[in-house]
C-alpha cells in the first residue's frame, strides 16, 4: 500500500533542493531554481500519466484527457517561494493533486472530463513588483505593461522571461475559454493556526477575504517633553494609540473581521521630545465586503471625532481595497463531502491571504482547500505540514474529482 | 534713559552672529564660533566695569569685587547652542545678568559682596558626549575621565580644549570653597509655553525636575494580517498602545509630573504582519521625587499586568534617574519680591528641563529666573524672547541683588 503523504513529503524535499543556496527555499520566477523545479515536475507528472507542456507565461501544465469533447477542471498552485521561504507553501498545491490523479490512475478510475495540473511561475511577487502571472494569463486579466516591470538588478520581467525560453509577448493568447473550464481547485498550507488548534488535518475555505487598506497620518505638536505641561499637549502618538486599540477592538468585537496596525513610525522619535507626527497603517480583512466597509468607515468616523477630543489633524486615506473573492458553493460542497469522507469534521475557514484563486475567479468556480500547518507559521524555513495530513488532503482531493464527476448536471461534462 | 532690553536685544544679535553658517545659531564648544563670542562677551564685561578671565575650563568670568573679604554672588548660563538653534537659549542668561550690573553701575549701586559673571563653554553636550564641563569644574564633580571622550571627528575633549588655549588639566582646581559663595542664579528662556499662556514676561523658578527613564520592550508573535485570527493574537503593538495611553493618563491626572512616551519602534514594521516587537521609551518628570518614583512604580505595574493579560513578554527597565533640585528658598524669595517689583504677578514654575543651575546647586544654593519664550519655542532658529520681557528680567535681576544684599544675617556678606 502506497503512503501517498510519504510521497508527497519526498518530493517536496526533492523540490526544496531546487532553491538558492541559505536557510529554507528561494526560488524565484525564471531563474535556474525555477528550472530545476520545473525538471522534477515534469518527471512526476509523466510518472502520473500526465502530457506535460510549459504555456508563454511560464506555467508548467500536466494533462490527462478526458472523453472526447469534455470540459477541463484545474488543479494548482504557484511553484515560487519568498525569500528564505518554506518547502510547503504554493508547491505542495501542485504536488498533492499531481498525486491525487497518480492515485486515482493506480486504482483505474477515469474521470468523465480532462484535468490539468498547473504550477504557476509567480503569485509571491517576490522578484517583480508584480504577481500572479501565470493565472491571470489563463484568466484573460493579464496587463501587458508589468512585463516592463524590472527586478532589483534591473532585468525586465520581459527579459526575464525570454531568456527563459518563454514567449512573453503570446502571453495574451493564453486565456482560456470559461465554457471549457468547469473550476479549479487550490490546495495550500493553512498559513494560521486555526486547524492546529482545532486538531484537524483539512479544512474547505469558504471565500478569500477582501482586503482593505488605510494609510493614517497623525499630526500634533512637538515640544520639550520636560517643558512642555500636559495640559494642552497635542501629542501625535497619544492619538495614534487611541487608533491602535480601536482598530484592534473592531477586530475583537467583529465576527469575521481581521484587523491590523502593522507599521507605525514616529517623529521625531527621541526620548524627550513630545511626538509631533505619526503615519501608521490599518488593514481590515473579511470574507464579508460589508463588514470589511462597515470597520473602515467606522474607523474614519472614529479618527475624526479623536482629532477634534485631541486638536489633532488626522489624514485617513483608504489607500488599497479589494473585494473578497467567494468559492462556488457547489465546489466546496464536493469538496467538504470529500473532505468528511477522509474521516475530516468538514471544518469551513476563510482565507486571509490572497491566492492565485483569487485570479482564477476571473475565468471559473474555484475552491480551495487548506492543509494544516505547523504552528501556522509560513513564508519561513520552519514551515511544515505534515505528510498524514498532506496524505488526508490527496485522499480529499481524489475524492473531491470524483464527487465533481457525478455532477454533470452541474459541470456540463 | 536706557532701553536695557533693545540693549540685551543688540549683543544677542551681536552674539547670534558668531555661529557656523546655516539656519539659526550653531556655536559648539572650544571652536571659532566660540571664540568670537566670548571676544563680544569680553568687550560687554569690561563696560560694565568687569575684570575678565577664563578658567581652565573654558568658563568667561567678569568679576566685580566686593568689600574686602566678602563672598561672592555667582549669576550665568552656557554660551553654546545646539545645532542650528536659537540665539537666546543659554547665552541670553549671560547677558542679561551682565546688562544688570552695568545697570546697577550706571545707577550708582554698590553691592555689598564681590559678583561674577560664567558663560560656561558646555551645557548642551551636542559636540562632545558629555555636559556641564564648567559648572561642574566651580562645583568640585568633574569627572577627568570625560577629557578621553571625542567629538564626531574623532578629537578628544582634551585636545579641542589645550587647542583652544585651555588647561584641560588644570581643571580639578577650579572647584569654589563654598564657604565663599553666596548663591548662583540662572536665567533662562522658559522653552515652554506657561508664562506666555498667562501672560507674563517673567516667572520665579520653585525646582529643577527631576527625570527618570523607562526603557520597555514589548514581545508578542507576529503573522500574517490575514491568516491570523484575532483571538489568541499577541499582538505587541496593541499593547504598547496601552503602554502610550497609560503614560498620558498618570501625566493628565497627577498634579507636577509630566510623563512622555517620546520614542517608539515596531517590528516588523509591514502592514500586513502582526506586530513582533515594539520598544518604547518612557520618561516622567517632577519637581516632587516621591511623585515621579510613584509614577514609575505604578507603570511597572501597569505592565506587569499588561503582560498578563495579554500573553505579552514586557521588560520595563528604569535606565537614568536624577534627583529634582530644589531652589534655595531664600533666594527664590528674594527673586520673588524683585520681581513683583517689576509690576510681575510673581508666578511660580518648574523646570522641565537641567541648566547648569543643576550642577550648581552641588556648590552653594541656587535660584532660577525664566523669561518668556514666543511659542514656548527653543532649540530652533525661530526661539525669541522679546526685548521688553528681558528688559523686565534685567530690572528683576538687579532687584534681586539689592534684596541679597539687605540679607546679611542670611548670606553672610
Amino acid at each position: 500500500m502506497i503512503d501517498w503523504g510519504q510521497r508527497a513529503e519526498a518530493l517536496l524535499q526533492e523540490l526544496a533542493a531546487c532553491s538558492e543556496p541559505g536557510p529554507g527555499v528561494t526560488r524565484l520566477p525564471f531563474t535556474p531554481e525555477h528550472r530545476a523545479a520545473l525538471e522534477v515536475l515534469q518527471e512526476a507528472m509523466r510518472r502520473a500519466d500526465l502530457t506535460v507542456s510549459v504555456d508563454a507565461a511560464g506555467t508548467l501544465i500536466g494533462r490527462r484527457e478526458g472523453p472526447p469533447g469534455s470540459k477541463t477542471f484545474l488543479l494548482g498552485s504557484h511553484q515560487d517561494s519568498v525569500r528564505e521561504g518554506g518547502a510547503y507553501d504554493g508547491i505542495m498545491g501542485v504536488v498533492l493533486p499531481l498525486l491525487a490523479l497518480e492515485k486515482l490512475r493506480a486504482e483505474g478510475v477515469d474521470l468523465p472530463f480532462a484535468v490539468e495540473i498547473l504550477a504557476f511561475a509567480d503569485e509571491e511577487g517576490v522578484r517583480f513588483p508584480t504577481a500572479l502571472i501565470g493565472s491571470r494569463a489563463l484568466a484573460g486579466t493579464f496587463d501587458r505593461d508589468v512585463l516592463d516591470m524590472r527586478d532589483g538588478d534591473g532585468n525586465p520581467l520581459r527579459d526575464a522571461m525570454t531568456t527563459f525560453g518563454l514567449a512573453p509577448d503570446r502571453i495574451g493568447t493564453l486565456a482560456r475559454n470559461p465554457d471549457e473550464v468547469i473550476g479549479f481547485l487550490e490546495t495550500h498550507i493553512e498559513q494560521g493556526p486555526y486547524l492546529e488548534r482545532e486538531g484537524e488535518a483539512i479544512g474547505v475555505v469558504t471565500a478569500i477575504c477582501g482586503i482593505e487598506r488605510h494609510q493614517i497620518e497623525v499630526t500634533g505638536e512637538t515640544g520639550h517633553a520636560g517643558t512642555l505641561p500636559m495640559k494642552g499637549r497635542r501629542d501625535a502618538l497619544v492619538g495614534a494609540a487611541a487608533i491602535v486599540s480601536e482598530v484592534d477592538r473592531l477586530g475583537q468585537q467583529t465576527t469575521d473581521l481581521r484587523a491590523t496596525v502593522g507599521a507605525l513610525t514616529v517623529e521625531p522619535n527621541v526620548v524627550n521630545a513630545v511626538p509631533r507626527a505619526v503615519r501608521l497603517t490599518a488593514e481590515f480583512r473579511s470574507p464579508d465586503d460589508d463588514i470589511r466597509r462597515k470597520a473602515g468607515d467606522g474607523l474614519h468616523s472614529f479618527v475624526q471625532e479623536l482629532a477634534r477630543q485631541r486638536s489633532l489633524t488626522i489624514e485617513a486615506t483608504r489607500t488599497y481595497a479589494q473585494d473578497a473573492q467567494p468559492c462556488s458553493a457547489e465546489l466546496s460542497h464536493c469538496l467538504m463531502t470529500a473532505a468528511k469522507a477522509t474521516g475530516a469534521r468538514g471544518l469551513t475557514l476563510p482565507s486571509g491571504a490572497t491566492h492565485d484563486a483569487s485570479a482564477m475567479a476571473d475565468l471559473c468556480p474555484i475552491a480551495m482547500l487548506f492543509v494544516r500547518c505547523r504552528d501556522g507559521v509560513s513564508h519561513k524555513p520552519e514551515e511544515f505540514a505534515a505528510p498524514a495530513d498532506m496524505g488526508a488532503a490527496i485522499v480529499a482531493i481524489s475524492h473531491f474529482l470524483m464527487a465533481v464527476g457525478q455532477q454533470p448536471e452541474t459541470y456540463g461534462v
